[in-house]
């Protein structure tokens, strides 16, 4: 999802005292290591310097998103994903020296830890293999017990909770999403499916380009209370709204097309069929029955409506424990502790996998050969591997074959993850024949 | 705290719709059992309906108010207070059958639980005597895992951490303000000692009356961020900015003066002594150390300044065991657990009381022989109590000779407690003496 970068573009756009200009080329960024929100001094201070202070109006702009993305709730509402009040589960450690380890980046590059977390702007890794942490590594400020943006990764979630829906009956993926909120009615979402919603391949006139100011997925943005909106807008103030602007482009079914709008209709669809939002869902089900170390949390909207598609917050631990659960095929625990959180039949659902020619029609160069099931991308890789996704690189990965979670976080200059995926795939692919 | 008085008094003078006019007697409010949120069903439904919308603009009027307090950070930004990942610490249990229980109330009836709790608009009321839960219920949709707002209490744990810092020599309350926040010269506090702005004795041009909005308090939670400001607002827009603005009145430490502003100062020297934040400082040496069973919450303005006079957010039962915490001088666990959060000094400063000749200047009607100490009321009665209190109906009372911490929290439809207060401690004093 596009917000950040959205935030950016309108800052970009709006700022007449900017330094740079959507004209213009911009000059290079500085470095990870130049860039280091702890180094910076980023609200730092009582008060901090009207030159270090990130706000609403500036937290979407490099170098001041490195801050941002560990301290959402201070800048939007937010709403809490409860872990309960128990002990944690505490991940068992094996972990590795990693100092002599390299891989082959896609420059052709031998790279290790270092050099691949600076090029890629990273602000956690945590590493399970077998469920016992073998890395862990942060940089940037981050700590264990940070919550960390997820952006995209967030759609993953909602899709889990969509396909156990699915699972137990109470979703039926071939209905029309319109049957379950009728308000939809004469939108895009119409006369498509569950189906076609959690797969993205609804047609909607909708452009997601997080580098064009004019695409709709800055209206989104706007709309949603998640960036700053101009004194001239006159557009809808809450997502809802905007959703119900939305029309259909082109044939239901056609082809895949990543665009946010259908992870907030499969999180409302979740809403209006359990009756509860995202944030109490994910905590029933999963959050305080995981082991959980952090309470979670999702930014919401003016009327509350949860950004499903965008908006999660958590540590890179409790990510990993939700990655390792799927591994396990929805169980968590020991041999006299197994819980099911998700169904097997959910979490298979979205292993197998989306149409792979459809996936073609999505424009995802980076991707080649994937397909994206539920709100997961699916990699049909050797090893079977699977992932949650989001701008400014952020990575939930499962590798079945390996038995192997990757969470990484980070916080790039610009959002799209096209630019590094290879990178990433490559070093995630390297650390788990390390450790197979 | 007067923030949402304010900010449904700023409601009243700039919405030309309102209902209710400055310049008429307002109708007589919805009772408790009326305005019950859930009964009203605020934010119910995805989407809510438009007349069930509980947002910035309105939430702090009655009897939207009623659900504002127990969601909070849906509201505004805040940042977290953190518990830890280990288990929180049971409360033992020792209920009782309070069916029969009555007291005699300043009205001369004889009334119970249920009548008290109607009255007074009350969301949670948890009683520990000798540590155990004695009573613990729970109205208005309000859970034992559901943080509430508790206003003018923030100032009471601002208080310890700052008399906790003077326990270890870190903090001088001999000290002018402006030796520790150099940017307050020519301010009221530049010639203030640490001890009268703690005691709210200083002399500062300000005004606290939540019933007239162009008191100075206004001013306080429009440039908090804390309430809407109107088109035309041209002040402050962070916290610190405009306490810079205010200026000295009268003689320092001459006599008591309730106003909230003190307490930011209060706040922001626990900033500025420690290098850490409210939140973290109170994370680090209570929340995680006293049980708690969910994290806390501090508001923050635009700039990230925690509201420590006024913006706390916790569930009863962590209010209960802080009481109880300073109950037994600044200890928590059992004899094997033992451990010191806060010295006995430090709860010993508070406990002593302040200067009840000084406090008659305060205007506390309903307060007859209290003082203030240290951001705590002493009531200087044969028990020995002494109590925090926020608007709306906010209390943490500690009995020491009783044994026994009360934590009741409300949302009253208007926000001073004086005409409920002498109820509330025939309520206290009754529950005590039933239990001791």
């Amino acid at each position: 999802m596009a917000f950040l970068i959205a935030r950016a573009s309108a800052g970009i756009a709006l700022a007449a005292a900017s330094a740079f200009s959507m004209a213009q080329t911009p000059p290079a960024p500085l470095s990870a290591t130049d860039s280091d929100p702890v180094k910076l001094g980023w609200m730092q201070g009582s008060p901090p310097p009207a030159d270090k202070q990130v706000t609403f109006q500036n937290g979407g702009q490099f170098p001041q998103i490195r801050w941002t993305l560990q301290h959402m709730r201070e800048i939007v509402p937010s709403r809490n994903v409860w872990r309960g009040s128990g002990a944690a589960f505490e991940l068992p450690r094996a972990e590795r020296d990693w100092s002599g380890f390299t891989f082959t980046d896609d420059r052709g590059q031998k790279v290790g830890i270092d050099a691949y977390a600076e090029r890629s702007y990273t602000d956690a890794i945590v590493v399970l293999h077998k469920g016992r942490v073998v890395l862990e590594r942060y940089w940037s400020g981050m700590t264990p017990n940070t919550p960390h943006a997820v952006f995209s990764v967030t759609k993953s979630l909602t899709g889990v909770l969509a396909s156990q829906l699915i699972a137990e009956g109470k979703l039926d993926p071939n209905a029309k999403v319109s049957s379950y909120i009728p308000e939809l009615a004469g939108t895009a979402w119409d006369d498509a499916t569950v189906q076609q919603t959690l797969d993205m391949t609804a047609g909607v006139k909708f452009r997601e380009d997080y580098a064009d100011p004019t695409s709709e997925v800055m209206q989104y943005a706007m709309s949603s209370g998640l960036v700053p909106t101009p004194p001239t807008w006159t557009g809808p103030r809450d997502t809802i709204t905007f959703l119900k602007t939305l029309k259909k482009e082109g044939e239901h079914g056609a082809g895949f097309s990543y665009k946010t709008v259908h992870s907030e209709i499969v999180g409302w669809l979740v809403h209006r069929v359990t009756g509860k939002p995202f944030s109490q869902n994910l905590s029933e089900r999963i959050w305080t029955r995981m082991g959980a170390e952090n309470d979670a949390s999702i930014n919401i909207d003016r009327l509350g409506f949860e950004s499903m598609g965008s908006g999660f917050n958590a540590t890179a631990r409790d990510l990993a424990r939700f990655g390792e659960m799927l591994r396990n095929d929805g169980q968590v625990g020991g041999i006299f502790s197994r819980q099911q959180l998700v169904s097997k039949a959910a979490v298979d659902m979205i292993r197998a996998g989306g149409d792979r020619e459809k996936f073609k029609a999505g424009n995802q160069a980076a991707r080649p050969g994937y397909s994206y099931r539920n709100q997961w991308w699916i990699l049909h890789n050797a090893d079977g591997a699977f992932e949650a996704s989001g701008i400014h690189g952020q990575y939930v990965h499962v590798n079945p074959k390996a038995e192997v979670v990757i969470v990484r976080l980070g916080s790039t200059p610009t959002a799209g993850n096209g630019p590094l995926h290879g990178l990433h795939m490559r070093a995630f692919q390297a650390i788990a024949d390390t450790v197979r």
